[in-house]
């Protein structure tokens, strides 16, 4: 039986990738002490070291990595070790050419770089499996070793294949998937433009074609290449589970990553965690935290690690900037303020060759201790040090927004009246007025059970069967509020259109019909007039004729003026919001300021400007972050009645407490 | 003997592109109805069927297009029958992969979208050959098929194949035309960069090398790709003239689409036809009514059919906006204005999956006869019935336009002085002229007979042969007025310069010679003096010399200022005009004014501004088309003396007519 | 024993690319004449003649050619005959497609324009070697042949190939450069994710990676291609000097061209050649005279010829603008002033067919000796013929700029801190101040003697190994003025990190660390205040702490404000100067002007604004090149003592002189 998270890691983890075959025994000791020194608990050892414990097929050479887990265990310092199968050797595809990617023209992915493989190659497969057999099996009573790290950023350079192997499995997959041709036929649509299939082996890729493709295909090869990635970490997670049944395993998940839909996957991972590289010129990053929220909400609330932040700039965008003093600690405390158990940097030591070497770490090029990279991580990792407490403590959040990956394959599909929308967009745009305002937030499927949220936000939900709609309106009808976004309920999971006027499974909940779409043009807007202001919309208008719902607010220009562009719906004992436009941020921020006020659902605290505030709750008690994003002091106003005490310094604090620039404070109680 | 298209079709022609095989029987029915109330005399049928009518090699099945024809012959509705040849089904690329079009970079096309054949396979023309034959024998006396559509847009997707087999035909087909090859290195100036040929061979495509190609062979390919589809079509027409002797066959045309040489193309067919989708955001479509201008022009003036256009938006663009109410209906006037006797769609039912479910359809999705796109369709639809008298009118035309595809493709070849010229952008820009004074204007060739024009305007006609350039001397010696533009006369029909000054056989006619040229940079302006007006001017300075030509304008600027810009020669019992730089378009405006007037060309009526105006004349009689693109209404001024009547309401018409916003009306005389 | 080029050319060569093959033989005759008239005294022939030279394989035709060197040598010209290697015929790649180049997706080039061979193909090393060998066996006494024009512009489309034959080339150059695998591993850094190779047939080409490429993998490629390429110049080269040991040979090197690395070359070269097209849009080609100092330097100051250069303009842009009157003798003044002895023009009669017959030439289409462009030519031949004198004649140049091809290759490779960054612009910009002041500048390597300068500037060099540190070092301790800027010192000859604080091995002579790179983002600027002015900076930013130097500059914005931006250090007998960002113009300008007046550096003149100045010393005298670049006039104050002799007219100039706008003098004294 595995172990949880907590049981194998009491602590907030703390460290990072260590790489230490790129170095000499000397420098592992040093290692050694300097984590320690920082503060670090936990390292991932092994990524990228296939080569050298599988020097040839079949020799392994465990006598580096032997040492190195000696001197890491030594030391204090507990092991994720890896699978070391991200990137596979030289040798292997010399031997096996057929274990390399290929390109949609054809062309093989070639060694020199990573992740070349196919997940579908069956060759490539069995290599992995006794890579992971054989270091499984060495390291399964390693007392350092307290997590398995499979792989690592799966499919972040190459999500698709197109290999014969791959075209194999994938008519394999579809044969599974809808078992006679003819049935494939009606689900692809394939009556249009005489697409139709006498025979499985008449599939081809959606790749090389003149034109539009069949979209019910491309929606299926997206699931088929999700698919084929997860089969290749279950093999290896197989194994480990079968020879160490109590070490939990995980994989690193990504930013905004559209070809893996992690909420099949977090099914499969015993820890979530993920790799987080806000652009500093984008100032507070709140995409990263929708992300940390998202991440979180994958295994249903349970703490998550961040795998991998910089300390100072990474080294692949086109230009590089730095973190200002500060920003790494202070983005750190978001981590755990929404929900992290661990903060994890790639990597240890900065390294002197390959692609990577201008990638910060935390410990420079210069190795001086005092560098400004290791004196603020050495200050954070011996802050953690205070905060065993928090470890597990959950989010209670009321509200919530669906965030669905195959909606978000199917909403970007060329071929829609508007090619220039983003689904991320659209769910940034909603996520953004629950962070302004501190509000908590999950997110969920949009099948998910729904029961504990008051408040329930549908961005975009373009792809929605009939069963979720079903559930949605039940959702309503029980007395919870619904907003919806246009172009939702457009589809069925095959990309077919629900005919009977859109959105056809959402009709009868939000009480009207969508006539037409009115896509504008960039830089086109239109405005939209509500409770007499009058604000700018753009991006699309709906023709909505109410059939039941109220308008409350109207459009003003164009040949649609004066008709409904955000009704409300009473359904059951809730309500159901429609929002037939892309509405200004302060609209938004507007309409669910009431709602929430409507709902009481409340932020733990009003701040001022810029200051992030989130609750975790636990047996230890209450623990309230509050991050200071500005670069000056601010004051923020505390509940009178509570004593608090600031965990990162023991204090007492009471009424009030003033937090220095980019500094953060958290209060248990 | 064929018939003529009146006799067939004795009406507008109205109606769309009917794909049953993607609906249930039911829906056929119900369609046949809906058809009829919306006033559809025409649709075409099975333009995507193949993989539904030969579902194997060799096994055909017309039951379901039996019985569609069958309802829709019971209702009335006449049938444009397909060849479903347009889309090639999956059997027969498995089991002949040759007919497979081939990348540039080797890699085949795939099955899976459409037009995925290659023009050149001998095996693709075997199948299509049986395919008709099929379809033409089993149907050649149904009653309801008046007409044959073949194929699809041909080339739309897929206009370069490079496979073997292609290149093969290429060779024989340069052999075919060179006879030796002595000759082929003298026409392609192989001297050059040692590029000389000793075998057939030896030759390649275009395709696959370091740097520039070389101009003339580029120019055999392009000729050779046209040859090649258009001897797909014939092989097509063939066997239907053979089988079904009297009934007239076309193709459907398209929007600024350079590979197929249409003049060529419109001698083939029996009806010329095209599909029209301007963009909304452009407001009046005058590029569209330039393309109806052309498309009438195809076939000396016999009118054509508008084979596409969509009720609301498409699907291809990026963003695709809609149109507004009145603009459907008043674009398909316009369209008839200038020489259409026909109005269809893509397509009469919004198609539920697919590539193209999102593009606008007579029926939408909705499925409701009281939406705006079947409203409309309706009110159309039956307001043509009563223009029956129309049927087979003729614009006359005193000036025309030379429009030539050798040269679009010549003038747009790499390697140019300026090689950001588009030939489109110079021909718009005179024809814009003729738009907006309602001047009617045909298009022609550059040998093509020329006595009944007052006028003819040139723009850029860089590839000019000698022959052609003695037609246009002949021309104006006989009392026409020629207005060539710059880089016009320069090369012959290989892209070989005419040597001895440029612009040489044009030098005598024009009275000067161009001593060098004087591209200018973006955003780079000269400006010119005429009658004392300053003008600007950019893209392109010829240095003129003149040789008994005037100057009617000069340059003002940079180190050619005071050089003639403008010139007029008087040759013969005509006059040549060169104008040699880009002007503005007020400059060319008043330009054109001023020979309008000399020679007495007139618009039908003076108007105010957006209010398009065009004449068609038949046995009948005169009909006025006056069309108001402004959103407000307008007041025309008649012919004092003249009692027109308003075809789309038989009302008396005297001395004025007010026209509300988007409205029209067709006065007969 | 070769000869000296002032041996064989005794004048200023003036000439073009002559290609008669594309002529018949009455224009070769009127060719000449017009040569003579125009002053032409050097013409390239046969660069793409290959294919009518040897018709088919190892047939050998001569006539022509023989007939076209009788006509020169009788009309006095002389001849840099071509090896015809440039452009390989059909009949070659037809029999032996592995002389065929292969692009990174695994498409071969193909014959249709030129350059389309690899150089690692030993086909086609045979194949120049047959070709050459009879070239120079036939011509080897020809008294017109004064020169050898190897091949042409080696590498300007094709300066990379993946074919096998590449890859086995490739390898066994890696074997003969690190002897062991493990060295290459050591030297690859495949420590870095699972990189590590054990045979060398498991390396493949840093191509088709999914990711980053290796970056010691990618700079050995370069290395590799440049050998490759040089390696096929010096097959000929050795073959000519075999059977004409007395005839001195070239290539003709190009703009901006990074993937040779000219230093090298030149040392296989006789004589420096380069074409040079400035865009005219850009006002004064300064970044040609640049050019020109660079090939002037690339063998230690002797002349380089101008090989090609362009009348009117070229036709390979997007818009080609042509040179304004006087612009074309101008700036071929500029080429003499700064070290040509020779300006030769592609091409001497303009095409008539192919891919550049829009391309200028000294006899236009127009065959018209009254054109512009012949007339220009002529004035200008027939002027240069009074400079006999000059010809040899030096530059003495007091600084130097540090231009390093390797650098350019890893600086400019992805994965860095700031991945806009152009080497080039870097140069550019502290060549400027050179320029716009006047001062001669030499270009010198890394590890090149530096005794003769009093100050030598290193801009961004980035890839420094140990032992050029130390060059740079021991000429600053014996008194040298150094400047360093940003991101210099950084890594080996590996692109390894110098380990221990940046820039490591420059630390102690700059008297600093560099603790961070702070890169900053487009449209972000910084500022610096030096003597108390403020000026913009940009790009970059070193986060500097002094260890010696005193800051001279320091930012004022930021988390960094205060801290030093620019810096000073004795060291030795000299001073190391650090420009840790990318400054403005005006501060360069300032600091510049500032050292020049220190280290006693000056023009020969001083001049308004736009006048070039030069001066160049033989044993005939000292000749001041004198040069407006502007519109209208200006007067130039000359030394008043001396009493010069304008070479161009002959007359005696003291004190000033006047010189008309776009004009020139040259004053021997």
């Amino acid at each position: 039986m595995v172990k949880s998270i907590q049981e194998v890691m009491p602590h907030i983890a703390f460290g990072g990738d260590y790489n230490p075959e790129q170095w000499s025994e000397e420098v592992w000791l040093q290692d050694a002490k300097l984590m320690r020194e920082a503060g670090v608990n936990l390292v991932s050892v092994a990524i990228f070291s296939w080569s050298v414990i599988e020097r040839e097929e079949g020799k392994f050479d465990f006598t580096w990595l032997d040492k190195v887990l000696e001197i890491l265990h030594k030391h204090g310092i507990s092991v994720a070790l890896a699978t070391a199968s991200a990137s596979p050797p030289a040798w292997l595809s010399k031997k096996y050419p057929e274990v390399l990617a290929v390109k949609e023209n054809g062309v093989c992915y070639q060694v020199g770089s990573r992740q070349h493989y196919s997940p579908n190659s069956k060759r490539f497969l069995e290599a992995v499996s006794t890579l992971v057999t054989e270091i499984a099996t060495r390291y399964k009573n390693h007392p350092a070793v307290k997590l398995w790290h499979i792989n690592n950023e799966y499919g972040c350079h190459l999500a698709e294949c197109y290999s014969q192997e791959s075209l194999d499995t994938f008519r394999s997959w579809l044969k599974t998937k809808y078992q006679t041709i003819e049935r494939l036929n009606q689900k692809w649509g394939t009556a249009f433009w005489s697409q139709r299939y006498n025979e499985w082996d008449e599939i081809q890729f959606p790749a090389n074609l003149p034109t539009f493709y069949n979209p019910s295909q491309m929606l299926d090869y997206k699931r088929f290449m999700n698919d084929s990635i997860l089969k290749l970490y279950l093999l290896e997670k197989d194994i480990l589970r079968e020879i160490t049944p109590d070490i939990p395993v995980f994989t690193n998940f990504m930013y905004e990553f559209k070809p893996l839909n992690y909420f099949e996957w977090a099914k499969e991972l015993d820890l979530v965690t993920w790799d987080s590289y806000p652009d500093p010129r984008e100032g507070i990053p709140y995409s990263h935290a929708m992300h940390h929220d998202l991440m979180r909400s994958l295994k249903g609330g349970s703490p998550f690690y961040l795998m991998e932040q910089v300390t100072s700039h990474v080294n692949w965008r086109d230009i590089n900037l730095t973190k200002k003093p500060g920003e790494m600690r202070l983005w750190s405390y978001s981590t755990i303020a929404r929900g992290g158990d661990g903060v994890m940097y790639f990597q240890w030591r900065q390294g002197r060759a390959g692609a990577e070497k201008f990638h910060g770490a935390m410990v420079p090029h210069s190795n001086d201790p005092n560098s400004r990279a290791y004196k603020e991580v050495k200050q954070l990792g011996n802050e953690l040090k205070k905060l065993d407490k928090i470890v597990g403590a959950k989010t209670n959040a009321k509200a919530a927004i669906i965030f669905d990956w195959e909606n978000w394959w199917a909403v970007e599909l060329e071929g829609k009246p508007h090619n220039k929308l983003s689904y991320l967009d659209q769910v940034y745009q909603y996520y953004e007025v629950f962070y302004k305002q501190n509000i908590a937030v999950d997110f969920v499927r949009p099948d998910s059970s729904l029961e504990k949220y008051d408040m329930v936000v549908a961005p975009m939900l373009y792809m929605l069967n009939e069963s979720a709609s079903s559930h949605l309106k039940n959702y309503t009808a029980g007395g919870g509020t619904l907003i919806v976004s246009f172009f939702s309920g457009i589809a069925d999971e095959q990309d077919h259109i629900h005919l009977g006027g859109y959105p056809a499974p959402l009709r009868k909940l939000l009480g009207l019909t969508v006539e037409e779409f009115a896509p504008m043009a960039e830089n086109e807007t239109n405005e939209i007039v509500a409770n007499g202001q009058r604000m700018k919309v753009d991006l699309w208008a709906d023709i909505i004729t109410l059939e039941g719902a109220k308008a409350i607010a109207h459009f003003t220009q164009n040949w649609y003026k004066g008709r409904p562009a955000v009704t409300s719906h009473r359904y059951g004992k809730g309500c159901a919001l429609y929002i037939g436009t892309n509405p200004s941020a302060n609209y938004l921020m507007e309409l669910f300021s009431g709602l929430f006020h409507q709902l009481d659902i409340t932020a733990p605290l009003q701040t001022p400007q810029k200051v992030e505030v989130a609750e975790r709750v636990n047996d230890n008690g209450h623990f309230l972050f509050i991050l200071n994003h500005n670069e000056d002091p601010v004051t923020i106003t505390l509940d009178q009645e509570k004593v608090y005490e600031n965990c990162l310094n023991n204090k007492e604090v009471r009424k009030e407490i003033i937090l220095e620039g980019r500094d953060v404070a958290i209060l248990s109680y």
